[in-house]
């Protein structure tokens, strides 16, 4: 399996994700994924939260081409990051970093090798022009000693810690996904260590305060009511049983949630 | 040809779809087509009528991976479908069978078989943890048998019947394409053998009431003109040239129509 | 490498999309990419645009499928382009010449072959019942001369003049990409020969009058300030740094630019 993934905030609707993998398979022959082209336009935050809960569910050896790059064209550097089972490519401006993390240990190496990109360089386009030809060279089998040196001074992102302990938990929302489900960054196997199912719980989330219950699944409570579960990425999520909760609470990235067990 | 495609809910920009992908690729290999991840939200629906029309189209053998699944979580079943042709996985609710039944006779297998899902498995997506494993199996030759006991009393469904005779034809709008185009449960072979191309109908839609003919495509009439034609799923079909029937008639889903050859 | 790309106007939601897909697989196996299906519908020059500015990226040897086709199931012709490099399919209305132009020296012949079209043709759909059949039996090794006669009367398209001189540059927008960044007809290469980066210029474009300069890149000037910079497809691009230039200036295809190097 020879799998190169895409992400960036292009849009589904841009031409410019086919000129990337029209890059990729000038080089070499490769199945291809995309993870989503709809990240926020230059929101770096929620592609690396999109990339981080995507990846583990490709297989080992996959390269993932991520491009939510507001400084291309400036002397931000490229980079790629190896890991034990994948490889990640793109901006140096924090993108990858959660990804990276989240399969554990990795090396950082700046992409300085102009023989592994394209012959003419755009200064707006590295996502083609570089990126996506330098994870054709890896799936060929070009060293990484050949991409250029390793770096730890890397641009770092995260999501911020959150709180768990017997009576109560409190982070951030991390994303809204395309049902309007809200994700927060608190951990749904530590939660469930703590908070039983169907117990009521009070959440203070965005300027709401909500009286609702920890359960299984969505439809575990009427139609258009609020409910808390946990996530297909392991994260307390909050939801409205076949309706958009986002929208209908009003919540975006970044709100503060506490959650009461009681 | 291995082939999977792939038809949801969860709108094309979501990074889900991706994780599906992934699931099934962590275990075999296989070329991947979306239909599509427009769905209307929780609409089975819309969802059984656009596999319906959809998968005649793709060679035999392909493994079809549906998921409109307000339920997930809960006690409904997951079911994988046989036909002669082609191979459907999902929900057990009603959203395979249109596209089953359009194939010819078909067997219901229910999933039960936990070897075949992922290790971990989510309480809210089951395309990536059930669904989507099950169809790279099924590639990779496991039995159907070992998926589950075949079950008869599957949840069924289907777009309700249509009435033609020498002076009229009665039905129902059950799909709003991407163009606006309105898509009636009428068949355009049927209706062809007793409506003559440019015969001037009387076409009573929603609450209107509209005076044009039956043609061979589009560009028949002129640009912004309403007109009635048989479309590419073989379906009488309401359009307006070059414009957004669905939207400037104020139609949607499920209106009746009624088409009076005179 | 046997792999076929996609453009249209059916919208990345639509199903239509898929079923040309599974109209060439069921004839053959290869890789597939859309190139975007988004082209505003029935909007051949902008469809044009589109392809002419992505399919350089492709290997040789690629077939690429283009439908934004008003005038189907009329007597408009359907046509294979061959050129020294890659193999265009799609109604004859324009849309591939551009594409075809930039590639070189181009032959035109027009589809009459039946055996090489799916067997029922529906009158609404060529895409999937003619030219995506057309580009799978091309792969499979069919003739060109058994596609039909060569024609030379192809109806024809250009994205018009631009003028450039020591003073100004004189064009017209062309396309607004997903970002809103807008594209002119202006090409990036001679302008760079008379216009120095950060020298400030005056563009009159639409009904705006604006005092910029030339920069290497978005991120060259602050967030949301006004730039001109040559763009991927190495064009003069007018933009607006992490911010959507032509909803800012009210820009849309077709307006004119002008730009003072002074």
């Amino acid at each position: 399996m020879r799998l190169i993934t895409f992400l960036s905030d292009f849009g589904s609707n841009s031409s410019y994700v086919s000129q990337m993998k029209g890059a990729a398979l000038s080089i070499t022959d490769a199945t291809i994924v995309d993870i989503t082209h709809d990240i926020t336009p230059h929101n770096i935050r929620e592609g690396a939260f999109v990339l981080s809960a995507s990846i583990s569910f490709f297989p080992t050896g996959s390269v993932h081409v991520a491009v939510v790059d507001p400084g291309v064209g400036t002397d931000r550097r490229g980079i790629v990051i190896t890991t034990h089972s994948q490889i990640l490519i793109g901006p140096d401006n924090g993108l990858l970093i959660p990804a990276a993390r989240k399969l554990g240990d990795f090396t950082v190496y700046e992409i300085t090798n102009t023989n592994l990109m394209l012959k003419s360089i755009s200064n707006t386009f590295h996502g083609r022009d570089i990126f996506s030809p330098i994870a054709a060279h890896i799936l060929n089998g070009v060293l990484f000693e050949q991409i250029g040196p390793i770096i730890t001074d890397f641009v770092d992102l995260d999501f911020g810690n959150s709180e768990i302990n017997d009576k109560a938990a409190k982070g951030k929302v991390i994303y809204i996904d395309s049902f309007g489900n809200i994700i927060t960054n608190i951990d749904g196997l530590r939660l469930s260590n703590v908070l039983n199912f169907d117990k009521k719980v009070t959440i203070f989330i965005g300027k709401k305060n909500l009286r609702t219950q920890l359960v299984r699944s969505y439809n575990f409570v009427k139609k258009s009511e609020v409910l808390a579960t946990i996530g297909s990425s392991n994260l307390l999520e909050i939801a409205i049983n076949q309706g958009n909760a986002a929208k209908k609470l009003g919540i975006k990235p970044n709100d503060d949630i506490k959650i009461l067990f009681s």
